[in-house]
């Protein structure tokens, strides 16, 4: 359904070149496959699929800057593929080339207990991490609800529900190794927590969607588990008095770990489809972390703001079981949101606002949709000013999808206007470069621009993302 | 003493028509007096004077734009100069040209209490901000030991001794104002907590110490001050388990806001400066925040840990004042240290590595410097991995300073094997260009060099600073 725009394309004779220089470096980890590059052509989002010409599977950052070496030599486009969970069509080959997959790239290289960090492949992915970590007393906290790759993480500067106390992909990458669009290799940072050794490197390639380089290696910030961890949830009159419980827990410095929302709507379909009995009203998860008594000071606090503002049924989840069981429910929103229609698909909205106007945005939003013919909910890492509305769409059907684009187009023009971004955590890709002049203003994205085109001067990595074309 | 270099210099003749312009526009608020040039000669350091040709006191981004404009016309340097309490020479008018005072741009511009983030003019000072907040019960954490600019501490990624639990100026910009180098106007970012929206132009001027735009408006995140602060002091028997102390602390998550490490040599200063009797042995000092509750349980939790690594005499300080008298003894340092030595100064080494190695680069330097003829502190924030020696010097010695500079090598080539950084909140300005290449590599230097020419191709904004001319 994507507007078609008439891109770029190497001719067949020289693609086919480039392929067979590609398989003599890499044997039958570079392939053709209609079968792998039509899985290569799309993340999880509604986005028109764009499959490569090629895919490459390397093992090594040598590898991937021979790869990168030879693309460029053949002026090939180059698309960087990691779990393939992306929202916002970051690794459709828009204009064909080569697709690297880094998922063979899956060794962690190195955990430094003593100093909190790890080093990973860009293809670790965040449950592969932790599960390495189970017997260190240490964690990975970010956690988008896909089980993305470190280096896909790192590229689309990603977060989740841990991010109001352990912040994002931004805070917690340490250093990367990244090729870049000529092949070589640059190492962004030492491990030290802190530099003021020159240009900040590191989050330059954080959040540049495989655009400026391509990420080989992400050395993260880990923490020890806490030793006490608490849940709870509690259920508003309306969203207004949930947002503004989240504010003011935030505001008194409550370390909070979690703060998540969901809607009423939101709530009827985890009802539903986890046969629970919660309150169908707008309604807060909590998550406490710290010392036993630090825990229990927390949430004894949050609950008095909780009912000053009319939160009611405050219930506790202190053990394991108790607190899956809580979390279950928010987890299982996406599904819960898909089975309201069978055989329908969510587009995943994503708004961030300063957090003093995400209640107004989420009440204007929902007066937009109260009458559309399908099915929505809300929810919102509260914390963070961040809320993402889900509309169950048959992206087959030309007035749903139209109609959600619409409803899209009217939430991010709320959002800037209310000095807000037009992605929280999924990304640019090339869903939302039309949004980022009017967030960030002509100076601000010709300067982005000038800094593509110092790096990436044919525009070979990753064409037809982040930045608009105009 | 610093190395003469041949540089480049605007005539006499087309200063003095770009001074005609300067003044056309600021009036007596562009000045060649001989005083204001010698005031904008140097920050707080050892590195030799170099005044610029004139000085301007901008009030607005507008008028700074207006002044970068005519400079950029007139080939003119622009050195942009906050507090002048840099240490590395970043203020120095290495080519002459025009520095910009920022000081008068000295307006808290707006402050968000529900949304915990103000924005300042860039001449704002973090004393002033902090009492401009005295009423709201917020406060802004970043604490250099000098009263810096917003301006100046975002340029230097400044940090200091809550950074272990706040972070630095990277993890605390929300967003910047900056003119660049042909007076463009760029906003970096909105004031969402998190963003997916384009390159993080926030951080890369964050750190850039002005070779890449003029700061003229700083957005920082603020923070509920904490209900509940105890504080504590304790004695170790060497280095290493002081250090081991601070390791395990930190890797059991404890959320300590401060702790700060001074070697026997600080205390005997400390002692004799402040008439103090503390143990004349390596020392912890220890700020715990948070609950009532849980700042009890945190402190105890810590003192188990010191207590099994040797540690003694753990002193406890919980009322303002006994906090303050606790605090003072570290505060006091810098003092404490040139009393060793009346009419000495003190140059001040940054290094900063893994947690894990910090003992190692301790000791290693402390054997290094036990046979110097002048007084040598060490001050770790080991939260951190970042510490500083302090060299009690007469920097018109030529012995002493060559000895110093001599020393300043070996800490830093030790540094960078252990994997630390040449700087961890100082900054690079003239003093430690020449480490960048053995810290980073020739790949990343190089790329820095390239988005500085993509910037200021001119090479007008700092010239001289972070990046090596070779």
């Amino acid at each position: 359904m994507a507007q078609q725009v008439q891109r770029r394309r190497l001719s067949e004779e020289r693609t086919a070149a480039l392929v067979d220089r590609l398989k003599a470096l890499l044997g039958d980890r570079c392939t053709t496959s209609a079968s792998e590059r039509e899985h290569h052509a799309h993340g999880e989002s509604y986005h028109a699929d764009a499959p490569p010409d090629a895919v490459c599977y390397p093992t090594s950052t040598e590898e991937v800057s021979a790869i990168v070496k030879l693309c460029a030599e053949a002026g090939a486009p180059i698309v960087a593929f990691g779990a393939g969970t992306s929202l916002e069509g970051h690794v459709c080959a828009l204009e064909g080339g080569i697709t690297i997959d880094l998922k063979r790239m899956n060794a962690v290289l190195e955990v430094n207990a003593e100093d909190l960090d790890a080093t990973v492949q860009a293809g670790v992915t965040r449950k592969q991490l932790n599960a390495y970590l189970r017997d260190t007393g240490l964690f990975f906290p970010v956690d988008p609800g896909a089980d993305a790759t470190l280096g896909g993480m790192a590229a689309t500067r990603a977060s989740g529900t841990n991010a109001v106390r352990y912040g994002t992909m931004r805070e917690n990458v340490l250093s990367l190794t990244v090729v870049l669009a000529d092949g070589r290799v640059v190492k962004t940072a030492s491990r030290a927590r802190k530099s003021s050794a020159g240009y900040d490197l590191t989050r330059l390639f954080v959040g540049s969607e495989g655009t400026l380089g391509i990420i080989t290696e992400v050395t993260v910030k880990l923490y020890g588990i806490p030793e006490a961890t608490s849940a709870a949830v509690c259920a508003f009159p309306d969203v207004g008095s949930a947002v503004q419980t989240a504010i003011e827990t935030i505001q008194s410095g409550i370390p909070i770990s979690r703060v998540e929302f969901l809607d009423d709507q939101g709530m009827i379909a985890v009802n539903r489809y986890s046969r629970l009995s919660y309150p169908e009203q707008p309604t807060l998860f909590f998550e406490f972390v710290g010392t036993e008594a630090g825990v229990a000071e927390q949430a004894e606090r949050v609950k008095e703001i909780a009912l000053a503002n009319g939160g009611a049924q405050f219930q506790w989840a202190t053990t394991p079981e108790e607190r899956s069981r809580l979390w279950q429910a928010r987890h299982d929103l996406h599904y819960a949101t898909l089975a309201m229609r069978p055989g329908a698909k969510a587009w995943s909205t994503d708004a961030c606002v300063p957090i003093s106007r995400l209640a107004e945005l989420i009440v204007t939003m929902r007066e937009h949709t109260k009458d559309v013919p399908f099915y929505v909910t809300s929810l919102g890492h509260v914390g963070d000013g961040n809320f993402h509305m889900g509309f169950v769409i048959d992206p087959n059907d030309p007035v749903e999808f139209a109609e959600t684009e619409r409803l899209n187009a009217i939430l991010l023009e709320r959002t800037l206007a209310l000095g807000g971004t037009c992605t929280g955590e999924h990304g640019v890709g090339s869903g939302k470069s039309k949004y980022l002049r009017a967030e960030h203003g002509d100076a601000a994205v010709d300067l982005m621009k000038t800094i593509k085109a110092a790096l990436d001067p044919a525009n070979l990595l990753n064409p037809g993302k982040v930045l608009p074309s105009n």
